[in-house]
């Protein structure tokens, strides 16, 4: 590994590269953990395609650190190459967006005109394909960049679509040692959390409930779920029984924004009620992973049906107005940011890595066997091992045979897609397109709806027209 | 193995039983070869549920037996009991009706009342899956009498779902010799015959054609069509181009009985214009396992986009009736039959187990790994080496990514109904039944017509309601 | 699970059944350790076929609980059957002798008149292919009463031979939960704890050294060992290479009963030194696992060139005799116990499977595919996740090069060792000895050798001459 | 493919590339076959390093396609460059020697002065390994130039160590149409059909044994025999009971020439006994896999006791000569060459692969899965199906639990070499070389023979060296 020595059970000159350290949001929060760490010390390096954005951020970084609640020492410089940035890093974070807020628009937009709605458009549909192809050039860049200036560095990437970002960084350098990260299956396990205390009077910690998870990202799946000894699946099998003869009520004033970010699981529901398996992600997520009949026919019924909401890149795009601005206002010291650990296990990772506390979470990793019935190498999301400088994956077992087709399905498409962009193939990627669960159109339709959303995105695709 | 003898090349004694040995058509055309096979002779022992018709059978093969042209003799004997069949058997063929055609009926028609055709309804989709329903227990039953009576003999299934019978047999008695036989395949060949004629001037014959085979039964594909040195795969891209711009003209006078026995193959035209790989069944098998919305939107879409045409079972039954008055004229002999060869390949296949004479050929047998990417015990249909005693799978390869989720659907859902009706659980056969790619309905809508099906055909499921 | 109940973080009413619970020594340290967990109440059943000694430990537990620094209350009862013993448990241990140490005689001993010398004879090797023939049946028995009376408990076993014990376990019942539990690793571990002092001046705590484990019980091997960030392997290759040159001096008044229980760890250095990985397990165990003639050619070798003895059974045997007087006094009360933590992981492992707190540790469980490369199903040992209701491997990886077949003739051999007492085939189980590498013997010498170890041993082995 | 045309059944143009192609025996025998192949025609490219050789052998070829007997055109011409005889192949057959006899004495004779003997020492052992570390360079250096100049041509090699040279070309080039090809498994077909004539009095041709082969190449075994519908293995069985108790009379002329090509297979009748197994090569080959203390323990014992002799290279050099001068006598047109097939399969392969005519046969091939349990990629000589453009392995199964650890065993030492070798790492190589079979030596002893041998042979590892 890079530079990081220890003081007892204190980590000193650390040092972590940021890929994409211009973000807004993201950045901030991994400061704000970092801070919070009284074990890890060090330098974090923010490089971005935007050297201002990460340079602000570089102040930002320093500003936190210096809040009299911070705990650790961290400092934090922007560079104008990459190699810079990787140059002795012990850890390397990935948190890009593949182009602009314009490709993602025509990303999840385009695809309306033919009746396709997608609420979040990033990991798989026609939105997450077209995606994949921006992005799976950048993270083989950025894989052999790894490869020359930090080869045993651990790398987290946070990017969607979050599979084919790790598969390709896997495929264009097989000994790197890169996983995915990714909070969804969280959101699922606190409904477990609530089910018990609703319909059992028991308080639980979220780490006390324990789950054994399976599939791939944003359309993971709980297979076994445990409290002490009590089988979390009975508990919510009555829950979706009764949800299913009174569903909660839609409350009156809620309006398309207050839904954005929350939803009454209907969907997770809905699935347990056809196959008896529970999903693990969000609604949001995972209906773009099913028959476009099924969730998504319009959004209306997204909406009133479902009880959640279409995201739109208008939305994202006032969005990231606001952070422009709260960035200056983090940069000029005139807002403070209130330290406080945000639940992502970014730290915890580092820190077991490390050799400093091991644990077990859900991870993205290719396939090594944890599920015997899927493609070895194909990028999955399981439970992992992690402990000093390893990271493997605990077996899962095969998929439950009621959703085997509804996963492999999927798979099959990212291996399509993954071989297209290695190959620059778009008749490949083509194929994968029209057999996407959300495409449901003939042909021809379907071809014109691929070639007006790689033309409205082609400034991010010139590989492939080369 | 049983009784069978050799003297010189020719066996003797061979003792062959016939599961379903009542039935009019199949039981005729293995007559016919067997009195053409100079090398093979013996008894056919020919069990029926209706003992009748196989008594009636067993005239009609010893006349077979004695036209002057027969250069074997066989001598047929009808059972009451399997137990008689099978005792000594060499050989088991099995080819039945899971139920009567009135149940079929059902299988067939009734999802027309949801918007849902089906050309056949014999292997997948709404019918399918409940014809497996009924003949999974009767094939644990025959796979139970035959480890009674002659575990070390060779079985061959011609019976539809072709894939959940082989798989129940093997699942009920894992040591049985048993593999599937379906000659759909020899039909894609032909048409590389035709081009080889038509497009290059070649007069090729069917055996010069080599397939490597890749699939499951009735959605078998072709991964790789050689003649001599040449690559067929170029002229087939060739023939779909043309064909692509210039579609067959439809035959005007054409009515549906012409259309019911052929097809313009644009079914697989089109799935090669989609994926580039050669699907290798009849359009009518093939159209059943892909969305519904692409081939079989409505009969008008079939007869008249895609050429050929939905097959009613009262087309089936007045077929029957005309069999059944031709059952009559050959037991009384008042009609002859002219031998000819069948171009079926069972009597070759028991030539080359009894060690006469090798041969590769594509059949239905578990997976051993011949299909890498396949849960191994599955069953599937490639190419296989058959040879003294011995049927084993020739190495496939992969499935290719561009129908890898389209394959694996279908056998995740196989999988699920075979674990259905061994459990006896409706409930995980509607799970299967509700995702198939036909069934484009809401769960509610779904579970309807499953419990409409189910109560028309509930006196073939018996054990599914103890 | 069985009867447990949980108020706050503390289990109430946990039932464990202990096979073998007559025994003098492990049931004494559990009963220690029991007695420290806090978290931890219950009974504890306890079966022997020797009734009078399961009934003395009976009062020696209740004597242990009642002890003022024990912090938990915990019941010790006897029972007369084994269905007593396991209805209601929630967790089964199986620690027996298969036979008696007349038989452990015959199987250490005599092959010392075939120039075979075994240091312990209980897991590999002549002795522990015999000793597997006499404990299969046994363990096949022990899985059927598990089925039928607490199918859904959780199965410790430590008996050896600790492969086929466990192997047998999911053979018989493959549903069982079972796993086995071996403190071999941690002994290695130790040494990179004391390596680290004394090459490094670090103070290191076992929990700190992070091992990745591979094989088979008692040929277990570590192919990465970390502490912190740093790689252990360059500080074992270091001290390899400097014992190579200067082995440790034989401490000059040493005689053979003080080397019983230690070693200089001469057999492990050595096979580092050939194969550049680190062995993982006592040298006594790792040195019958190789050619005779490498480490075991005579006593004296043994002893004087590798640095262990050959533990006799006479030795045993006196052991035996010191505990039983033990037994005496501490049933009476005449001796106390003092209280103090055993460094077995049996209370952890009980701990994590009630969802108490979770960890990873090494043990044996059947091949799902944590080492790809050998057998789906052999029993073998890497590491394990252990957390609520759940215990699963985690992915090691696949055997080094250097050593694969040295592992897979291992688990070639066993896996014989199994279908032969399976199916209570000795002509099978000569094929193992014969080809083991402590047998390097003529065909005709084996099988004299053979045949007189069974003769030996033929009044525990009666199933094997019906 | 190349340069071939078809005229009806008869292939033109055909190029074939033949590597090695100077050499003494082999090519002779290729051109007889070739000359009596009615069907092909074209021109056969001889390149060697030894380029008068191989012009010397254009003459001879040349003579032997103008004898009256030959029926088919043949041209052969010597190239000067691997690219000439490369560039347009249809088929390239690989059959060299990886140095000279000098090297070959170094691998064979130096082991003897420490009591290892090897009856031929160019597969496995000793000899096989440092021959195998010769080979390995250049046959990367042949798939390079291959995939140069005809990446689509079939390669066919002869060369020992087989399945090393053949896992050479499959690492450096995976995409490499190539198998490997020996006659060593015929010989145990007709052990087979000698006793179907002496001991059932039935006249069976060798194409009428149908077998299942598993191993690696000169350690294959035969897992099922079958002729007909009569298992052979009760008869061989029966033999090897009588053999056991009435072992044939040594011969008492015979003196050691005599015995150089052939034995009475007692090393196979002795496996037999101890495995129940049939194995399928010569017993010099055989005994060189196993145990030194079992055939090998010295040249008395291997030619008194297991009747077959150690085949020195003095004795090859002899050859040798005589070859040359019948070289010499070929050139000149002093000696005629009389056609005759020869019983190699070379031709027939050719004419498979062309699409003149399928067969199955036993090749050695990169294991997909034909052998379930030995490692994916790890070369394995099993049944395969050859067609136009295509050889696929046949299923075998999994290798019989008796002989497993004896076959792993082997694998793993190979895939150590061929990593040894293609990383130029000779400590890797010693590591192989220390655990073989025949290498019953302390790891000093083995050191010294180890770098002895390389000494001797250096000339031909300079890469290691660099």
């Amino acid at each position: 590994m890079g530079s990081v020595t220890f003081e007892g059970k204190v980590a000193k000159n650390l040092k972590i590269a940021y890929i994409g350290g211009g973000s807004r949001g993201w950045a901030w929060t991994l400061m704000s953990d970092l801070a919070m760490a009284e074990d890890l010390n060090g330098t974090v390096a923010l490089y971005d395609i935007d050297y201002e954005a990460a340079k602000k951020n570089a102040v930002i970084g320093n500003r936190i650190n210096a809040l009299p609640d911070a705990v650790s020492e961290f400092t934090y410089v922007a560079t104008e190459t990459i190699g810079e940035a990787l140059t002795g890093a012990d850890f390397v974070i990935i948190s890009i967006l593949p182009g602009t807020f314009d490709e993602m628009e025509s990303d999840v937009h385009t695809p309306e005109k033919y009746g396709i709605y997608q609420p979040i458009g990033d990991t798989t549909g026609p939105g997450g394909i077209v995606r994949a192809l921006r992005a799976i050039p950048m993270f083989r860049e950025i894989a052999r960049a790894i490869r020359e200036y930090c080869p045993d560095a651990w790398v987290i990437n946070y990017t969607n679509p979050m599979t084919l970002c790790v598969r390709a960084l896997y495929k264009e350098f097989p000994e790197i040692k890169a996983f995915g990260c990714c909070h969804e299956v969280f959101g699922t396990q606190w409904i477990l959390v609530r089910l018990l205390r609703d319909r059992r009077g028991i308080t639980a910690q979220l780490k006390d409930i324990k789950t054994n998870v399976i599939g791939v990202n944003h359309f993971t799946w709980i297979t076994k779920a445990t409290y002490r000894n009590m089988d979390l699946y009975d508990l919510y099998r009555e829950h979706v029984a009764d949800w299913k003869v009174a569903p909660v009520e839609p409350i009156p004033d809620e309006n398309w924004v207050n839904r954005v970010h929350k939803n009454d699981n209907s969907v997770k529901f809905d699935l347990f009620d056809r196959y008896g398996v529970i999903a693990a992600a969000g609604d949001a997520h995972i209906s773009e992973f099913c028959e476009g009949s099924w969730y998504l026919e319009s959004p209306e019924i997204v909406m009133n049906k479902w009880r959640f909401a279409l995201r739109t890149v208008a939305y994202r795009k006032q969005q990231l107005v606001e952070r422009l601005e709260r960035s200056e206002r983090l940069a000029s010291g005139e807002e403070v940011v209130s330290l406080a650990r945000s639940g992502e296990e970014g730290v915890r990772q580092i820190r077991a890595i490390l050799g400093l506390s091991d644990f077990v979470t859900n991870v993205n990793l290719p396939n090594m066997g944890q599920i015997p019935d899927l493609p070895i190498g194909a990028v999955v999301e399981t439970n992992a091992s992690f402990t000093a400088d390893s990271v493997l994956p605990v077996y899962a077992g095969p998929i439950p045979k009621q959703i085997y087709n509804l996963i492999t399905r999927i798979v099959g498409e990212q291996e399509m897609v993954l071989e297209a962009a290695f190959n620059y193939d778009l008749e490949l990627a083509f194929q994968a397109f029209a057999n996407d669960p959300l495409v449901r159109l003939p042909v021809d339709e379907a071809r014109k709806l691929f070639d007006e959303m790689i033309e409205n995105t082609k400034a991010y695709l010139t590989d492939y027209f080369k």
